[in-house]
């Protein structure tokens, strides 16, 4: 009997957004694994730390943070053969993935590896737009609005019709691209319907409006939410600002 | 002291897609509301009910189903008026809300009425776009991908435009469009690429490729999931289909 393979959707940060079932597994597989930067410590494996136990095997897969770059084929290569070891052996193999499993997360390069060899199931996870948007006290999106979820390293001229076409926008890993990010929202008129989330759900966690941000710079993990309609909302939008698309 | 109200996401059908946190406080609360049907049961409660206790206040929300239509003012003014009763006696209230409760939710009818003037928390949930990517066993978005969220009412030009410029697509709330939506995905070359899913999570869940399904209707808890690209997925896809937007 092989073991199986768990893509554990661990939440945006806040270790009581653990699903049940997330919690149930990750307390009794013998095997966790988690994506980790090459200094510092893994995200992944901090939102759950209350909850992993000694005689828990741990596999760190160690992926050099360089944004947006293609993460390199052989550390995925080497951390599958790791695991396949453990579930040839009839471990199951728990691995953490920040928010959803597969929403802009990394398992998807583990998943490609395994996921026809093994028993494989995948647990959905709550994701920074759902925690932004409760954070920030707004609809994500609503009725018929569409929502368009954008990551923050497109360019501005494809950015800007995505936005248009929009009734409500999530714009994904910020990161370095704050600045070009929000003059571009400036110029669109939408500054006043834009919220900025970091470290959503932590102690830390910073929810403001997009405008009230005073410096250029953003954590990778920031995400930028634009609501623009819904009528019910309007007192907190200043005149011409409320066209909804929907 | 008035009570506090918590907007509480439920996921997508699962009792265990709860999070620890939504678990907590609604164990705990001595109010719970929830939205219903005016005939059959509430699915949001059905989802907790194994976590009720029969000391626990229950107030159904009656919203008439009659899809798409802007729910009545007054159904909302009441379960309002309902609610405030229980915060201003001190008692707290979880509002049950499937999914996430600012992802296409009933909360913000609620959320309008009461959100300034009692203290408020929205626990964000796992919602039925990440749930139905994990039964398909593929990426919702993933990299650079777009992904856009398009409600099944809107009009099959407004869609097509939306659908070409996406990596990724998500479709909500098939219901009665479902013939429509597929006949245009077909037209557009994307059958093979799209997977169809209702009530995901549950035992009774159907995830199946969307050319695969025989008939032309369609629960309105339904959704359908394009991805286009990645290479990893192209296996999956026959020649010619593999044009990734990212």
């Amino acid at each position: 009997m092989t073991g199986k393979l768990h893509g554990l959707g661990v939440g945006p940060g806040d270790p009581e957004l653990l699903t049940l079932k997330a919690h149930r597994i990750l307390t009794s597989a013998p095997v966790i694994a988690y994506p980790a930067p090459d200094s510092g410590g893994s995200f992944a494996r901090a939102i759950v730390s209350g909850f992993l136990r000694p005689e828990q095997t741990e596999i760190p897969i160690i992926v050099p943070m360089r944004t947006e770059r293609f993460p390199a084929a052989e550390v995925y290569d080497k951390a599958a053969a790791e695991i396949a070891a453990h579930l040839d052996a009839g471990r199951d193999v728990a691995v953490l993935c920040e928010g959803d499993p597969f929403f802009y997360g990394s398992f998807m390069y583990l998943f490609e590896r395994l996921g026809r060899r093994y028993p494989t199931e995948i647990v959905p996870g709550v994701s920074s737009i759902m925690a932004s948007a409760a954070a920030l006290g707004r609809p994500l999106a609503a009725r018929n609005d569409v929502l368009t979820v954008i990551p923050g390293p497109l360019p501005d001229g494809e950015m800007e019709v995505l936005i248009g076409g929009a009734g409500a926008v999530a714009i994904m890993k910020v990161g370095r691209h704050f600045a070009r990010i929000r003059a571009l929202i400036e110029r669109l008129g939408l500054l006043d319907a834009a919220g900025y989330c970091e470290r959503v759900s932590l102690a830390e966690e910073r929810v403001v409006p997009l405008a009230a941000v005073p410096g250029d710079t953003a954590p990778y993990f920031s995400t930028i939410l634009i609501y623009k309609g819904a009528e019910a909302w309007i007192h907190a939008l200043p005149a011409g600002k409320t066209d909804n698309a929907s």
